[in-house]
C-alpha cells in the first residue's frame, strides 16, 4: 500500500475545507488571557481546546513547536496529546519546528516527525535551509516516502530577514539570484523531480508581509508548489490581499493565523476560525 | 548576584580542561554498536556514558537534541537526564539544536534552553540565523541576562552549505560580503557592544573544513570570540591544523569531536576523549 502524497492530501483539504490554517502558538500571554497555567498542562490545555475549535471549519493546524518545547519533556508530552487529538479529528498537521542541520542529523529530525511509529509523527514540517537545500534532500525523501511533506523557509514575513534572504546566490550557470528564490527553484525542481503534476509534497514558506517580486520571486513560477504563508493579521498583511500578493499559485497558499483566532478566548475560538475560513474562501471565490 | 558570563566560564574551562568538546550525537548505528536498544533508553544510557568518559578530561559537551527528539517526549526526558548528569560532573554544556525562528517564537526556545527552572536549561546554544542575525537578538539578550551564551552558525563544515554562505550581502555602507562574514561581524559587534573584553558570551560556528578566507573571514577579526568548529575528524579536518585554520583565534575554539571518540565503544571511550584532549592540548602548546 502506498501512502497518498502529502500534496494530493493537501489538495483535497483546500479544496473541501479552503486555504485556512490555524496555528498553535500558546504564548504565555496567552495562556494568561485564556485563564490557564503558564506551563504543561496549560498548553495542552490551550492546544486540545485550539484543535476543537479548529475541527469542522478549518483543515490545517500548525502548533508551534517552540512553545512546547519551552517545559521540556513535559510540553513534549503535551505535543504529542494536541497531535494525536488533532490526528484524530481529521485535521492535516504542520509541524511548525524550522528545523535545519546537517544531512546525517536531519535523519534524526526526519525519524523524529516522519517515522510512523513516533508520538511526534505530524502531516508537514518547517526546515530550515541555512545549511543547504542539499542539507534537507534525505529529510524530504523521507517525508514523500511516508505521504508526508515538507515547508522550506524561503522568505519569511519578519523584517530582520530580509537582508540575509535577498543575498545573491550566483548560479553554476553564472546567474545571480537572492537565496530565497534559489530556495523556491530548487523546491520546485523537487517537486517536478518527483513527477507530482500537480500540487507537490515539498513546499514553501513564503510570508504575506513580503514583496516577493522585490526577491526576483515570480509568483508564476509557484505553481504547484505549496506555500504556507505567515504573516496576516497583526504582523500587517491583509487576507483580501491574497491574490494580489501570490497571483496564479494563491490558490496554493495556506494562510496562516495563530493570535487572530487564538484571542478570541475559549468561548469565541470556534466563531472566530468559522469567519476566518469563511474570509479565505470568499476572498479565492 | 549575577552569574558569570558564559564567556567568562567558556575561558576558564579552555584554560583549565583545554578546547575538546565531546559532541554526544547517538546516531542509531552507535547504539547498535554500543550494544544498546535503539529507544529513548538507549539514547540515555549512551548519553550518560558519554557523560562519565567525558567528565575529568574533557570541559565541554555538546548534545545532538535530533537524536533525543527521534523519541519524543521520552527522548527528551532521557536528555534531561543527561543535562542533568553533565551539570552534575562540572561540565560545560552546549545544547546543539541550531533552533531559529521569528523573535516572539524565539523567546519560547529561549525559556526553553536558559530558563533557570528549565529541566533542558544549558550553559550554551547553537542557534541559525536564517530569519536574520536581528530574529536571534531576544534569544541573546535571555542567554546574556543567565549568564548563557550561543553559538550562531555561521560557516557550517558541509559542503553544500557553501552556495548559500557565501551568498553576498551588500551592507548599509555599500559593500559586499559573505552572509556568513556579515554574521561574523555581527556577533563581534554584539559581544564588543556587550562590553566582554576578553572572551564574549556570543559565539560562531566555523567548521573546521571550511576555507575561511575564501568565505571572507578573516580570523584575525575573530579576537574575543568564542568559535565551536565541527568538521574534525571523518569529515575530514586535522586538529594539527588548528592554528593554520583559525590563526591568532585557536585559543578560542572548542574542537568538536563525536564519532572519533564514541565510536571506541563505552569500553575505550574515556581513553579516547583522554587522548582527543592531550591532542588539542599538544596543537596549542
Amino acid at each position: 500500500m502506498t501512502a497518498a502524497s502529502f500534496g494530493a492530501r493537501l489538495e483535497t483539504v483546500l479544496e473541501t475545507s479552503g486555504g485556512l490554517c490555524v496555528g498553535i502558538d500558546p504564548h504565555p500571554w496567552l495562556l494568561e488571557q485564556w485563564g490557564l497555567p503558564t506551563s504543561a498542562s496549560g498548553v495542552r490545555e490551550l492546544g486540545l481546546r485550539a484543535v476543537e475549535a479548529a475541527a469542522g471549519s478549518a483543515g490545517v493546524v500548525k502548533p508551534q513547536v517552540a512553545f512546547f518545547e519551552r517545559w521540556g519533556s513535559a510540553g513534549f508530552a503535551a505535543l504529542e496529546d494536541v497531535l494525536t487529538a488533532a490526528r484524530d479529528a481529521g485535521l492535516l498537521v504542520v509541524g511548525d519546528a524550522k528545523r535545519g542541520d546537517v544531512g546525517s542529523t536531519m535523519d534524526g529530525y526526519a525519524e523524529a516527525w516522519f517515522a510512523p511509529d513516533s508520538p511526534l509523527r505530524v502531516d508537514a514540517l518547517t526546515v530550515s535551509p541555512y545549511l543547504g537545500f542539499g542539507s534537507l534532500q534525505g529529510t524530504i525523501d523521507r517525508a514523500r516516502q511516508v505521504g508526508a511533506g515538507v515547508f522550506v523557509l524561503a522568505a519569511t514575513s519578519n523584517p530582520e530577514a530580509r537582508a540575509g534572504q535577498t543575498a545573491l546566490v550566483t548560479g553554476a550557470d553564472g546567474a545571480s539570484r537572492t537565496l530565497a528564490a534559489g530556495i523556491v527553484d530548487q523546491v520546485r525542481d523537487d517537486d517536478q523531480a518527483a513527477g507530482e503534476t500537480r500540487l507537490g509534497s515539498v513546499g514553501l514558506v513564503l510570508g504575506a508581509t513580503v514583496d516577493l517580486a522585490s526577491y526576483g520571486i515570480d509568483t508564476a513560477s509557484l505553481a504547484g508548489v505549496p506555500v504556507l504563508a505567515p504573516g496576516f493579521g497583526h504582523q500587517g498583511a491583509r487576507v483580501s490581499d491574497l491574490r494580489s500578493l501570490y497571483g496564479s499559485a494563491a490558490r496554493n497558499v495556506l494562510v496562516s493565523t495563530s493570535r487572530g483566532v487564538l484571542a478570541a478566548g475559549p468561548d469565541g475560538m470556534a466563531e472566530a476560525v468559522r469567519d476566518a475560513a469563511e474570509e479565505v474562501r470568499t476572498c479565492l471565490a
